[in-house]
């Protein structure tokens, strides 16, 4: 039995023999990219699930249809997988959903996607008791549909300024919601353009003309039986974007629309029928839901990562184009050192991002555990962390993604290779859930109070106590070294920025408009923080994998990560220097060392991400490799390819035809 | 009369105190921006002719429809053009068009652009007289429309593999063209899908059984008529694309189709009756049309990118968002130095690669001229520059249109901004036309012989002439000494690629596999030779620039430019001590004090490039700033918006009225 387990008869010649040459063995290291072998098992149980179920599958490639089309084609398989989900799935377990929803619903989205993402973990985190017991066994049978309507026209980061109120009257014991201008009206919440029956509105709550800030309210704004809009409300989809068409983003707007008092979500802040109000015990009660979300997210690319490094990588072994020397046979365009170099770092990533989920998700989970007995130490700086880490993998995994599609030729352009739709899909997460430079300068923040506390010789965090490390002498550990680069940047970054900062201070500039000014230094600072904290993750994930020949593998791929990464930011290490001009030029080596090791696993490391054909939804990703035979077929269902099209018939044809 | 001429009554307030503050006129940097005052002059007049024909007008957004519609609308849009444009416009003043062009069709394609770009340029250069005779007129007007059909399935780099034969039948005095495999199909080719009557096929010329290489063929593929695909031909659509879907690329397969003998375009190579092959007198005749090509790209893209920043510079200009001292009014955007950071370089390298293109017209006007007397001296240099500039120019546009689009945040992703389809379109252009990691790698081939001539003393061409030159001493100008710095590094990279690989030869490997060995070096080399040819243009015509306030803003810009990239390759600056720490963070502090300067003029900058409204086709970037009640009228045009969709009908409502 060879060592890839995807070998089968009949594929692509230069895929196979790409897989007899594996070695390691591909499910070993599957496991370990899966969480263990009993996640792996799980997960291809479900898959194997869902091939027994047609009703699941797309109708037709997403590509080939209308916006509507699909939305419908989405619901469809959304109905019929709510249906039957029971019969070989727990409903209420997150990580088989996920497994099942990234399969059959594909990355694009569908109207639930907030209601499952959003709107019932709140109900669940903020409801009380009575109002659980109303709404939540509705919500998680999907009787009522729901989202998270926070964003505004006029504000989505400044939540300070949110403008909706839900004014107390104490009369009717009523809130009065209203969107006093333009800019209030809500927009983007997903699944609110057209599908939502009811939404978790956060809005100013206003008691005798005092605002209380923000709050959650349980809002219904269209009718379960008839789906027409209550009337007072204003609702409907904002159009397409870049990704994510098969969400119905929406807006939403209130005329005066009454709610009943308890309706106010009231597990934390409550409102009195008097128009008492009590403050939640906890300021920062919120906090955790956020966190739990990017931490999912970090996992989410990672893995579109890891469907964009099988496409290419798969079709860079399958593309031949091309001779190194002229006169020979062509190549396998994977043999390029510019294709590796193209490809490989975002393999590396792949894994470096996917170690730091898990590493975060275990942390929110401590941190949760630690807050429901009133500790609140770590949160300050899981949440800085959190922060860096949004913005560093969003940015970082799109990137990579986009020059995988582009290592792809004019194929990875055309919508059959699914490569653009993992761009547009992944490059959406540097916006959403926190836009990331917003999401720097917020770790910048925490950043600073280290600095502070470092100049001071005061008690470090674990995650910051590198700021007052010397620069570490010799060490014959490769790892070490290059982590100890790592933090020799970070220190130097942040320190750096922290002592601009305190000069212009000295001279007499505030501290805000001081931090303002060496702000873009600032964000540097943070991505140096947040890719170490990365790097040592990724390395120590590494060191723990027994498997010894699945060690080996991905001791190259952490080498890789840790020398691509460091060239990136070797200004900062040649500077005052810290490294002479060939140490750097050692560690350039180590990339180009690294990818040539890659290159014979290449296929059997991205075959290891076991990701099935149809979850994949690539014509250039395929596992049997026959891509050409198959971009044609795909070609075949395009609707351009019907007959007597409008802008033939009536305006080219009457063009040519005047003979 | 203000400076600013775009300021009208009822603007968004914020917009219009920014056009108060600009310190240059308008009119005068918009001259400078479209190459003069005759220019400036012919593109407003066009403009306003077309204003008054509401029939070249979108019908309606294209997000809001479906792809045949959108086909439907350009092409409509197109016939009214070609019916009227004699009214108001040179049919063969290619500026003209140009300008038409961008502003009725937009820049996401229709049926004709390869028609326009690609077939009739293809015959004016190609055929004999007698055809041009033929087919020259009719293609001028339509009558017949067609495309260039040179990549196939397999290969579109490796043209030496292209598959497709014309093999000539002495007997009947035709050629039968034939598709011999699957990836031998025709893939590619824009309009071929739905809409030519005739393609300009490139295909190995066979005479008794010997290959004479590539040539290309006059053949029709559908009846001008009936528009019914001609028998022995399959030809169809190739299905979306991250970008440019109105237009219909295609693919094509022949089944031993004939066609005349004559329908081989002969004007360079011929085939007699009887068989002879004439090969051309000059073996690089088809290379103007592509350095042609490359240049009218590289205009393309500064103006993709010239639309990106008037949209988002005049958005971060009306947006207000977060306090930098807390509990002070919320700021315009554009005064985070994080987003100005994000934007404004962009901003200059707008103005740096429309200079590029510029000279590169020029050098490719004269570069024709010269070989039409037969001298092609300056071919190599300048098809190698050509290269080089669109690999850096096509990636450098596309990554700074998706920073300018991330920095609107979400309104950024909704594609009512156009920045999506701004990204989706400009990043295509990395990879047609050239792939641009294979560009690279073109230029490096020169250079590498360059170097060798440096490394012998031999004398070196003008664009190549830094290689041989001493690091500069020290002077007081400011940009002298930058463009130092980008020869410094240029040189350092060119240099150091080469001695590797002549290390490498001395061990015994063959010269083209040391260079596949370094090629990765090999490509940074040629970026960082692309970027000082672009520095050095942007600064002498800065220059050049007599009115003063003009020449203030645009030496602040070069000056953004000159330190922005430096700073990105600092790493070659600081290596073996050729700049000091300080040094570096003086060119830091220069981007810093750059965008400060920038800061005040942005908006008018950005108003000079003289985009209206229509042709801007962005809610985010109108003129007068009004974007969030024009963001909720475009909303409402989404077809989501219509009453009884499919998905609600069908999926959802009975899931939730399930009572
Ligand atoms: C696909 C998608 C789905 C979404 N789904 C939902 C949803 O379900 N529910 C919901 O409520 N919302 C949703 N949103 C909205 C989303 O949360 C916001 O778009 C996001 O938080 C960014 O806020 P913004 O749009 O106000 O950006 P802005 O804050 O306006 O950002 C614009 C620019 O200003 C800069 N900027 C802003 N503040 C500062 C500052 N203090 N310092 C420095 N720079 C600053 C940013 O860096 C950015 O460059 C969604 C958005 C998208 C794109
Ligand atoms: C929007 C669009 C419109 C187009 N329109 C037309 C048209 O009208 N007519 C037409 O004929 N064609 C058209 N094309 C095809 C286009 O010309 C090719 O896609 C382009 O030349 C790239 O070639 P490829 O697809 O074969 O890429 P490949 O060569 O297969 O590239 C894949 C990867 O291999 C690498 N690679 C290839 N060769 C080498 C090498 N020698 N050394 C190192 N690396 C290498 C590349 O860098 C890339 O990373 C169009 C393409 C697009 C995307």
């Amino acid at each position: 039995m060879p060592l890839n387990k995807l070998i089968q008869d009949g594929d692509n010649q230069d895929l196979t023999d790409e897989r007899f040459k594996a070695t390691f063995d591909t499910d070993a290291l599957a496991a370990v990219f899966h969480g263990g072998e009993d996640a792996l098992k799980r997960i291809r149980e479900l898959r194997d699930e869902v091939t027994k179920r047609w009703h699941l599958f797309d109708a037709l490639p997403g590509a080939h249809r209308t916006r509507a089309e699909r939305m419908e084609d989405v619901s469809r398989k959304l109905k019929n997988l709510m249906e039957s989900v029971g019969e070989f799935a727990d409903f209420t377990n997150n990580l088989d959903m996920l497994v099942i929803i990234r399969d059959v619903m594909g990355i694009e989205g569908f109207p639930l996607a907030l209601h499952n993402l959003m709107f019932v973990p709140t109900i669940q985190n903020q409801a009380d008791d009575e109002q659980t017991e109303w709404w939540l066994m509705d919500a998680l049978q999907g009787k009522i549909i729901g989202t998270y309507a926070q964003t505004e026209l006029g504000h989505g980061t400044n939540l300070g300024a949110i403008e909706t109120t839900a004014t107390y009257d104490k009369l009717t014991e009523e809130f009065i919601i209203h969107t006093p201008t333009t800019t209030a009206t809500k927009w983007w919440p997903g699944g609110l353009g057209t599908s939502c029956t009811h939404v978790v509105l956060v809005a100013n709550l206003i008691i005798d003309t005092k605002n209380y800030g923000l709050h959650p309210f349980f809002v219904p704004i269209r009718d379960r039986n008839s789906y027409s809009v209550m009337s007072g409300v204003r609702v409907g989809d904002i159009g397409t974007k870049m990704g994510v068409n098969c969400v119905d983003n929406g807006f939403l707007a209130f005329d005066n629309y009454r709610i009943p008092r308890r309706n106010m979500l009231m597990k934390h802040s409550k409102v009195s029928k008097e128009g008492l109000y009590t403050a939640p015990s906890h300021p920062k009660v919120g906090y955790t839901t956020m966190l739990y979300m990017r931490s999912e997210m970090i996992y989410h690319q990672a893995y579109y990562l890891a469907m964009a490094m099988a496409i290419s990588i798969r079709y860079s072994a399958v593309r031949r184009q091309g001779e190194i020397k002229p006169g020979t046979q062509e190549v396998q365009i994977l043999d390029y050192q510019t294709q590796q170099y193209r490809i490989f770092p975002g393999l590396a990533r792949c894994f470096a991002f996917n170690t730091a989920a898990a590493t975060v998700r275990q942390m929110t989970e401590n941190c949760i555990k630690q807050l429901s007995h009133g500790n609140s130490d770590v949160l300050a700086d899981l949440h800085a962390l959190s922060c860096g880490l949004k913005a560093v993998v969003t940015h970082q995994a799109s990137q990579s993604i986009d020059q995988a599609r582009q290592a792809c030729g004019g194929h990875g352009y055309s919508d059959a290779s699914y490569l653009p739709t993992l761009y547009t899909c992944s490059v959406g997460a540097c916006t959403y859930e926190g836009e990331n430079m917003v999401m720097l300068l917020q770790l910048s923040k925490y950043l600073m109070k280290a600095a502070a506390k470092a100049e001071k010789g005061e008690e470090m965090a674990p995650l910051v106590a590198y700021l007052v490390k010397p620069d570490i002498t010799e060490t014959n550990d490769k790892f070490a070294k290059m982590l100890s680069h790592f933090e020799h940047i970070a220190r130097h970054r942040v320190m750096h920025a922290y002592r601009q900062m305190i000069e212009e201070e000295k001279q007499g500039i505030e501290r805000d408009y001081a931090f303002a000014n060496h702000s873009v230094d600032w964000t540097k600072a943070a991505r140096a923080h947040t890719k170490l904290f990365i790097a040592r993750g990724f390395v120590k994930s590494v060191q723990e994998v027994s498997d010894e020949a699945v060690h080996d593998v991905l001791t190259t791929l952490a080498e890789l990560y840790l020398s691509y990464e460091l060239i990136e930011m070797s200004a900062d290490l040649t500077a005052n220097g810290y490294l002479s001009e060939s140490d750097v030029q050692q560690i350039r080596h180590q990339i180009y060392d690294s990818m040539r090791k890659t290159r014979r696993n290449a296929v059997s490391i991205v075959d290891s991400f076991d990701i099935c054909d149809r979850e994949l939804r690539s014509v250039l990703g395929r596992r049997d490799g026959h891509v050409y035979e198959n971009l044609y077929k795909w070609a075949q269902m395009s609707p351009l390819n019907e007959r007597n099209l409008p802008h033939v018939e009536k305006y080219l044809k009457p063009m040519t035809s005047k003979l």
